[in-house]
């Protein structure tokens, strides 16, 4: 007998079906036993006469039995199955669960301590809520692959072990590699660029990158998933910037369409697909800004997280937009491969902030070799350790630039969650390698 | 005035087209240079008159100019443009290319020595063919992510720093993480089986895998693209098969669909759709098929590469197939995860080999708590170093099974390559860390 998925329930009244999934809770009546039972589609209530004795709550069970229409009186309005029910004919206990050390069903999401939730992920995983923010994952890569497909990217797997430490050599994990060492990558920056240097014209990559930073904040992690791009023969970084709006449009507006009514039900947030073209500020001007709010700024080319916060609201206030550009960065506070403006004082670049927290650093690259090993020696980088990397500009390679995009960042401002934890399957920080 | 692709010239005569990319090959007859443009989508001769002395081959350059018809006895044949020309207006020079350490048009792939071309290799990779294999790639896991979309599979990105070494202990990399150790993994083994104890059901994960072998074979490396799934509810690894030879006849497909005469055209194969189900033998049948070749076997629960290749060989002519699967392997010999048959001796498990190599293994897991603690005690396993994994499995979780799948290998062996390395962006092994 093929199993059902309970979302397909209350089209089957009176039908016999096979039923697999969690007990989500257990009710003893004597000889009546209702138990809720929660597979990846939905949940529903069965009722068994003298049975259940050996099943544990989060135990995982199949069932067969017969879809029954619930009385006017007891139909359940709060539940998408809360009109019909289950008489279980006979169940099979396919895995017995020891008693919980956290709960599925808890009201909220931070009932239990978080770090306690992370220790026991696995369980943590099948609230509902929790189950969502996956689909949301699931569905935002999907759509950023549709865009790809669309315009014609070509796909990068690039290498995460290095011979030397990528971009600013700090806050890079060692590896032992045989009898050298090695390191892991902080971004797939210098090999998305090489494909360029290949002809590739457009890639993108999805993959880990790995930050050995001390940060313990809510939006910081040690390892997490990227997405990455570069395109070949832009004129400028602002064509770089128009791309990055298409995509998280297209990508919004899919979330909206496919899991928009989940979303609204579980977070409470009515997703708005951002207009066109996005609010653009340059740093001074945001600094000026923030000089007027009273808030004071430490560094001159860059903003703290408490500025990237109010940016954000002020974004919001005075153009009812979650997203702003900030641009032309000093170029001393930037990557040494940004080009630079004409005059030199400033990157070619811009940071997307979304409600208050930096998403995106997108760049025009420098691919002028002479150019680009000068600004190297300037910032007294070691050419020996990035000859590779410049290597790959001299035997010809197109204009080009791109972005790197945090998306557990991008999807715990849009479902409003308190930490990136939330958004990463498993969490890693500088003190969390488990499970 | 917007770009134009090379391979929507021939639709464009007489009109005035702007043309980006690299200067294939350049001859100059006084007056008058010919060269060859090369894009992403093809390659045109174009024309100009006393210009072009500052173009080197492999240059980066922008032409300006107008699509003429060429007379009919200087129609290039086996040029898809061959019928047309560009007669240049005006040309800017992009990026100027140094004297090649490697050529882009030679004939036949390995012209160069293999290790000169991986030192280059993002000019290797500028040849049409190999253009082509990662076009291959792309399509291939596009394909294969239209079979989880279609069948609702989550998608999961896992963590790649672990905090124990995984699976066996061997052959695992080492990071130094702040003041502990950690490790590299060597598979998403673990943690899809975790997807199965949160609910998950059916996940994929496209992600680097690592191993620390010091094997310098064609088809190893010591990091590479892994495709995994993991599926719930499966009454036996014979449900794991069946999800694989649907997924690689839909990719196969779809490589024929949309690549099939460019495969043709560069590597002469002809692709076949493979007939469904795929062959299977027992270990034990393709050890009597080797003795009777009189290969010998060193050991009996496994298949040396010698072995696999006249498996291979044996398919293809006994069952006119590219795959077979291998089955019923004696416990001892897989791993400890693996699930059991009823009389203990054989592990449910398989192996799939294409065209002489193994490209899978698949399994149905042990999902009953003691009894997969037992399986590890058996082998000697250190407990305490596992039991974040063998906590998934305390509080409720469905049987399950899946496979681990090399993409590269898979490549390697449709295209008929000569190695593994031919099949990855940047490759790695034991010595080889660069580019």
């Amino acid at each position: 007998m093929e199993r059902t998925l309970i979302n397909k329930i209350p089209n089957l009244i009176k039908e016999t079906v096979l039923l697999k999934g969690w007990v989500e809770s257990k009710r003893d009546m004597g000889k009546i036993t209702f138990i809720d039972l929660r597979d990846r589609s939905g949940k529903i209530q069965c009722v068994g006469y003298q049975m259940f004795s050996d099943v544990t709550i989060e135990s995982v069970i199949e069932i067969r039995g017969e879809i029954k229409a619930r009385p006017e009186k007891m139909i359940n309005a709060e539940s998408e199955t809360g009109m019909v029910e289950v008489e279980v004919k006979e169940y099979k206990l396919l895995s017995r669960a020891e008693a919980l050390p956290i709960q599925v069903n808890e009201i909220g999401m931070n009932e239990t301590e978080v770090d306690k939730r992370m220790d026991y992920r696995w369980i943590d995983l099948r609230k509902d809520k929790n189950l969502l923010i996956f689909k949301v994952w699931r569905l935002f890569e999907k759509a950023a692959r549709e865009y790809f497909d669309k315009n014609d990217y070509l796909q990068i797997h690039s290498p995460k072990i290095i011979g030397s430490p990528s971009e600013s050599g700090s806050e890079v994990f060692e590896v032992k590699y045989f009898d050298r060492k090695a390191y892991l990558a902080q971004s797939p920056q210098f090999y998305k660029q090489m494909a360029m240097a290949s002809g590739f014209e457009k890639v993108f990559e999805f993959g880990p990158v790995f930050r050995a930073e001390k940060s313990m904040t809510v939006r910081h992690s040690t390892e997490f998933t990227g997405m990455d791009l570069e395109i070949s023969y832009i004129d400028s970084f602002r064509d770089v910037m128009k791309v990055e709006e298409d995509i998280l449009v297209h990508i919004i507006t899919r979330l909206k369409e496919e899991l928009g009514e989940e979303i609204e039900k579980h977070f409470g947030i009515d997703l708005v697909i951002p207009t066109q073209p996005f609010p653009s500020m340059t740093i001074a001007e945001m600094k000026e800004v923030l000089a007027k709010l009273g808030i004071s700024s430490e560094k001159e080319g860059d903003l703290s997280s408490e500025e990237e916060k109010a940016i954000g609201e002020y974004a919001k206030k005075e153009f009812n937009h979650d997203f702003i550009f900030a641009t032309d960065y000093p170029e001393a506070d930037r990557a040494f491969y940004h080009m630079r403006s004409g005059d030199g004082k400033f990157s070619q670049s811009a940071d997307l902030i979304m409600n208050g927290l930096e998403i995106t650093t997108l760049a025009q690259r420098e691919h002028r070799y002479e150019i680009l090993k000068n600004q190297a020696l300037e910032r007294g980088m070691d050419i020996d350790k990035i000859q590779f990397y410049l290597d790959f500009f001299k035997y010809g390679c197109p204009p080009h630039g791109g972005f790197g995009f945090g998306p557990s960042r991008f999807i715990m401002k849009l479902l409003g969650l308190p930490s990136i934890r939330e958004a990463s399957y498993v969490f890693r920080n500088p003190k969390r390698l488990n499970p």
